[in-house]
């Protein structure tokens, strides 16, 4: 059995990645395609036990530093217990985030060194990496008033204030350039059918469809 | 005002770790040091949350990479919050527990790759070290009697087997060998107050008294 396709969505809050996700995973399951979604940080039940320490409280709550740790702790329980079980069962995983996440939220934007978290991830997942990745770009000052609305517990990295955010974008910007073979960059501002449309096309482009 | 001096105490469970570090603190604070006894993991409100997360629940809870992940986030917070500002203030810091028990546990006992362990401290302390590391050391069919008489929801490790628990031990011992320096081995098997007499002696010998 073919390995499964591994795509990760990233982008700033409010940029419409779970509604992409979803839409994403209706599109391939019609084309017999077994979809697993899933998000970071979380995905399994001790890494969503981590997501709590990370995305509530308050924005002081830990330095980058340690919110790296974190992730990747987390990280290496989704990758090892549900990602890649999935893929060597022919399946398909779209994450909502994935560690270009961290290298944006704690490197670009917290201030921890690029090769500190290179390091990290090498350390933590060895060569592993998505076969496709969609960065969902949005000025964040929309981003954020759309992630606002939602409301809820989860507002740790919403309340780190606009140059943050603006940082963020950035790095997410950055990664798609200096990565483009494994990074398209989709207008998140456009319509979300048109967003969903432009991700299937990227897919089937670079990643083709199964018989 | 002279930097306070970092000591850590090591060993299996039931090694006698906490009462030799409640022996220190009255005999190192009589001598007008000021102590600050802390642990691992934990010893800040976020680390002790981390502890949680990695002594209770079943042994297979977590893969030993994701813990050495976990623990190196608990001491980044632990070491930049709490241990550094207390030595620049001239104080001394007791820790039961430091990046050691990783070595031993994840590592020696858990299987990690000593050369990802060391990295991962790196990564995250730099060349920041104990002063004086003391290793408990005791046969780990004792040590898990003690430890399991004390009852509570702490169980995680001791619930590994005598087979960890002598892989353990093993780690200990070969990291005092191999940093003479730092490390000092001491027979746990003593009585408390033989074992603490040793432990003064060989602080007063290594780092001195303040005069």
């Amino acid at each position: 059995m073919a390995r499964g396709r591994f795509i990760t969505l990233e982008g700033g809050e409010g940029t419409g990645k779970s509604t992409l996700a979803a839409g994403l995973e209706a599109a391939l399951t019609q084309r017999g395609i077994s979809v697993r979604r899933t998000r970071e940080p979380g995905g399994t039940p001790g890494a969503e036990e981590i997501r709590k320490l990370l995305v509530e409280g308050s924005a002081e709550r830990w330095e980058p530093m340690s919110e790296a740790l974190l992730l990747y702790a987390a990280r290496h329980d989704h990758v090892e217990r549900l990602i890649k079980p999935a893929l060597d069962t022919g399946g398909w995983v779209i994450s909502d985030r994935f560690f270009d996440s961290t290298t944006a939220y704690q490197g670009a934007a917290g201030g921890v060194d690029r090769k500190t978290l290179d390091h990290l991830r090498h350390i933590t997942l060895g060569d592993f990496a998505p076969d496709l990745t969609l960065v969902l770009d949005l000025d964040p000052e929309f981003g954020l008033r759309r992630a606002g609305s939602r409301g809820g517990s989860e507002q740790r990295f919403e309340s780190k204030g606009l140059g943050f955010h603006q940082r963020l974008r950035q790095g997410f910007l950055d990664i798609a350039v200096a990565e483009p073979e494994r990074c398209a960059r989709l207008d998140a501002d456009a319509a979300p059918d048109d967003v969903l449309a432009s991700a299937l096309e990227i897919i089937g482009k670079r990643l083709g469809w199964p018989a």
